[in-house]
């Protein structure tokens, strides 16, 4: 396909491009094949066989039985969709500032007419449950509605202790609806919806899930569909409970993405085969291997506390008058690899690596390769080794044991 | 793939399904294949010059040198988006009954907390121009802010005259804002944003741009944009100047569908390659030859006014004490054939044939065969020749003249 | 893809082309899908147990339990093995002249050295068993190594009844190797390579099997890959020894078409989905419904033999005076479809109408209103009806009764 | 899709597989969705367009004006074709002996009913030219009819310099026939068909051509049309003359694999894009690349002649006493990596890294990553530091300097 500009979309350097940002990750072609297939009618017999296919399908991956609603849309509009369907103009609610993800979704909640309080972050922390139950402890008249969290802030890879801040809730007896954006974790990251007590989680298809862009969802606890009855903000394409009756049946309201669904339902399957309890093992040990490599290169990973290291991310702080987007435009140009930018607070000073998604560990050493060589090609100071290090960690840990391979 | 229950999703009938709704069309193979390549980094510079080029391209199908929006959600997200950019609660619109989908908008409106007036319709007529002219003659406080029309009613195949409706408010010198929804017109009947003198156009993916569902579309004048500065319903992913603020570069505020985008970049190039007033007089002429068919039957077309009569569909009214639903089930069971059903109002009481997006004679010959054999097994008293009826008027109209081909 | 002219490969006119030629027929969206997949290392372990199932399904097909050997190769390949295995410089082959393609076997019989005793057929019948049998009555020194005899001549439309001239074989009691091509027939027309007694039978895949062309088979009954042993005609690439040792592990001794043997796993998996006898049933009923059109026009099917008539496609002759390839053109250009020519003796006198592989009821409507259209834009004389004739055969024998569909 | 044994073909270990044999090199997405579109009719009017297009194609590929036939076959089958074509019954050919590839063409050619003469070889060096000079000089009587050489050979990696056995042959006043092998190198590395003066070249379109395999080719000097009117080797499916007249209107004699060619189409187009040139020299690269690992690793590289390396793969010899299978299986199993096998007479001693096709800096770095773990977790005595070396050398020569980006 030709580009106005007379670029061809499907003209490539040789090889495999090595899309390494935290999302879109890398689509299998298992899932873009599904997607491949010709668009049915969304009202026949056939749909609903899909239909109630992924939507009992996602609940397994939200580790939840209460609804999950899925929109044709990306990850802002279902953080959208879970304030406008459970909160009221003038509302407060508590944020934490994790990073750029979660301050946009507070500027989104004051554009919707919420009140934000935006409990400060040095965005190389997540959460802080202590200081979210002080600030519950000191509401006796319940003025916060809810409290939102982003699980895996993508724009620092640093996680937050969802499990935690949920007993911080508890112990302040606090009756806010808790709701966690775990858009970039779902998937590759541990999470579970019912366990950890959330009433609302937010999550998106382009991650873990390693559909392209495109859909978006609520995993909805019976708390937050009570509170949906009360709640006045306007809304009307993100409403719940028209999804819900209408997905009873399979069949969703307004015309979904079907093909997306296609790739959805391969998911699902992808992920299960696999089990979600080694999907997230994988991404955790390509963490440690690519932190490994960082701390060899003598660089600093932004995260600076380990219990919340993103299995999803590494976030690479960029030596002091050095440019993270030179660097990344070099590592582009000369090796056809995509790094994840700094946003926010943060833009030009980390670059970002994902390891995400259907990936593996000869990819991340490709991908941790294309760092080391770009760094030296950018004239940024770095101590060699941090491939070697990574490869270790990788061969320390490789899953099939030679012993073993020896005895088949 | 295989569906819980043990189907599988590519697993069907022999021989191509004949999707005759009125959409989600038929996804050329051409787009499909777009759709299926590696998705890209999104703040990248490849992505850049797809944003650039089908931003561009879009502009051209709607016939605006404005702006054009493309948001990741259904065509209902792009008929919430047109609203709550430019209104303000309990803003009154004057909005028209033609069908279930203005019925639909309706409820909407009134949801995100409009005021509506709704002029009836039998849903057998267009928006009538006189009755909205005297609407507004009559509102010298003007008190509507917004006039609302469906321009292809999905449900019923009848088309509004946009160029009458604007003329009758010109005449009514009335300031509010047209807003007209083509989700299932745009590149399939002939529409003018910038010359009819549209505010807001309000389209999707799944019908005249061939794509699947999952991409909508706001067209936006200068004078809806003006209008966006002092509307007060709150809005954060539909907002339009954050979107057109990131579209200068290329590039969306929020992760955009790039796979879709992708195919909308193939609609774009295969609707200009075939030109798109020959797109139009395609469709116009495969309407003439269903409607020869439905004549030929003796069946009723639901369109009562021939210069409305939708190039898109044709709603066929069932005799009296036949279910639409039992013959479009038999349908499909007999023949692999997907019939638009009756919606709201006129649910099982009238079919649907979808003649729209990428289509030709023979389809057409297949999908009216399909309906005359269907008549026959559901014993619905009609007269054959309807088949014969359609290929008459086809032959009658070929494109490629015998004579010019002997002579080539 | 741009062509070196300029045209584009994917640019085509609007909605699916109906490419009713007897072969290569419509590839399914499944198989083109499955074939899409990336390419494995053919000495592996993956690929060993692709190997073991195309290799255990495809004798299925053929409805025998002895070695079917695939070639990356056309047909015409197949046809060249199988005389190269079994056969000797200056041997004497038995064929009969059914068609256009046993004339070219027998041309290649005659280029590979062997020397052809051809029983001459007028084109409209099938190979006589009683003429092979006197043949070989005749014959008490076998000189005859060989009797050749295509099952399906898509040239013609009519099929061999192949039990029969086993039966002849057996009356005679001739030792005679009895080969068989059923290129065109394989799968839409019933065929049992253990049951009739056939030594080797030559198929391809772009037929019944419903894939690309680059595929073709042999299969080999015991007294076959006997023969071989003795046969002193050179060979190397068809060599069956080579091709069955390495087949018994799974793999193949030179490179195999690795991405068509993923299509051909998914095309044996979709004929046991619908059974083959009810893939038989379609195929007679398509031709059925097919005959009445063609005798409601009041044209001549070439097929003079009702026991004789193909499944697989309908060639009709042209009345006197009338050029059956402006004819063709007529509707290419009109219609987009691509009817089969006529071939050899029967060049410009008769066109093909291919009804076989994955094909439905509706398509073969649209493709015989293409047909009757294009007879009227060609200035061809006939009566009008066929459309309406084969309509009613079609409905007369629909699949599913409505009354089964009301009481379900 | 499902095998019989339950596995599914679709269904593998987390992220890229890394296809490391040398060929079938990995598939582009770009070809695989090329041939994933709808096969057409091989006689219509736009399969010519396509069939003059990879025919003028793939001459500029071969670098030749001459004619190039291309089969759909195996490789084996063009060096089938190459003899058949030229040869006569009892011919005396001389051939070398490189490697696996050379013995099997030589077995084939003895198989033919050809008489060989095999210059012994270790399977370390190419063809020596001083040796065939030496076998032409002592043959006044021309007994030799043609000269066989393998470009690159697969099973080595080690290149014979072609153009230097061409001097050789003419330095002999030797009217003898010269034929190449290039499966495996064409379209990686340099190969002139003109300006050697070669006069059938034998290629496949799984190599540095990055399709699927299923296609070959022989391109044909006017001295090889010539004697194929005089040999008299029986013939017939890989007859030059019949392909050649029924090319010049841009057809095939017997069906071609049309979606293979849709594949050509598109390889030619981007070789044509990327430029033959760099893409030699991306491959030269990548050789020196990997074997500045190996050489770190202390390990041996098969091939002892600088001036021999292929470009094309790498051939790496096993310490005495550790199988290169074992450590092939481990690989594969931790690192989800196929690797090529030692073959012939090098079996379990050495194993082969493919660097051909679509292939990138990374991509290479994950490759030998993932020997310098496998080694490590095989227990083969070895120093790290090979992946450290191969960055090195991709760092020192990356084509876009960081200069000029600093400066763009």
């Amino acid at each position: 396909m030709k580009l106005s500009n007379g670029l061809a979309l499907n003209s490539h350097p040789s090889g495999r491009h090595f899309l390494q940002i935290p999302g879109p990750s890398t689509v299998p072609d298992r899932i873009l094949r599904a997607m491949d297939y010709p668009t049915i009618d969304h009202r026949g017999p056939e749909f609903q066989q899909l239909g109630k296919s992924v939507l009992a399908g996602i609940r397994k991956i939200f580790r939840t039985e209460s609804h999950v609603v899925i929109y044709p849309a990306s990850g802002t509009g279902a953080w959208e969709a879970a304030l406008v369907n459970t909160l009221s103009p003038g509302d407060t609610v508590l944020m934490c500032e994790t990073g750029h993800f979660a301050s946009l979704w507070k500027r989104m909640a004051e554009r919707l007419g919420l009140v934000v309080e935006f409990i400060p972050g040095d965005w190389r922390h997540g959460a802080d449950p202590a200081a979210i139950e002080a600030k519950l402890a000191a509401d006796p008249q319940h003025r916060y509605k809810a409290v939102c969290v982003v699980h895996n802030e993508t724009s620092t890879g640093v996680t937050s202790r969802i499990a935690d801040v949920r007993k911080a809730i508890d112990r302040a007896k606090h009756p806010a609806l808790f709701m966690v954006d775990t858009i970039s974790g779902l998937a590759s990251a541990d999470y579970r919806h019912d366990e950890w007590g959330v009433d609302v989680t937010v999550s998106g298809s382009q991650k873990g899930l390693m559909l392209p862009p495109g859909l978006s969802f609520n995993a909805i606890s019976a708390k937050a569909l009570e509170a949906s009855k009360n709640a006045k903000l306007p809304r009307a394409y993100w409403e719940w409970n028209e999804m819900i009756a209408s997905n009873a049946s399979g069949y969703f309201p307004s015309t979904p993405a079907t093909n997306l669904l296609y790739g959805l339902h391969e998911a699902i399957a992808m992920l299960h085969e696999e089990g979600l309890d080694n999907v997230f093992a994988r991404h955790k040990r390509h963490g440690e291997a690519t932190r490994a490599a960082v701390r060899a290169w003598g660089l600093e990973v932004l995260c600076l506390e380990p219990a919340e290291y993103s299995p999803v991310l590494t976030a690479v702080v960029m030596p002091e008058g050095h440019s993270a987007d030179a660097f990344r435009k070099i590592v582009l140009a000369n090796f056809n690899m995509s790094l994840g930018q700094g946003l926010g607070k943060v833009a030009g000073k980390v670059f970002r690596i994902g390891h995400l998604g259907d990936f593996n560990d000869l990819t991340l050493m490709g991908t941790l390769a294309g760092v080391e060589m770009g760094l030296g090609l950018s004239g940024v100071p770095h101590r060699k080794g941090g491939v070697l290090a990574a490869m270790e960690h990788l061969a320390a840990t490789a899953p099939a044991a030679p012993a073993s391979e020896k005895a088949a």
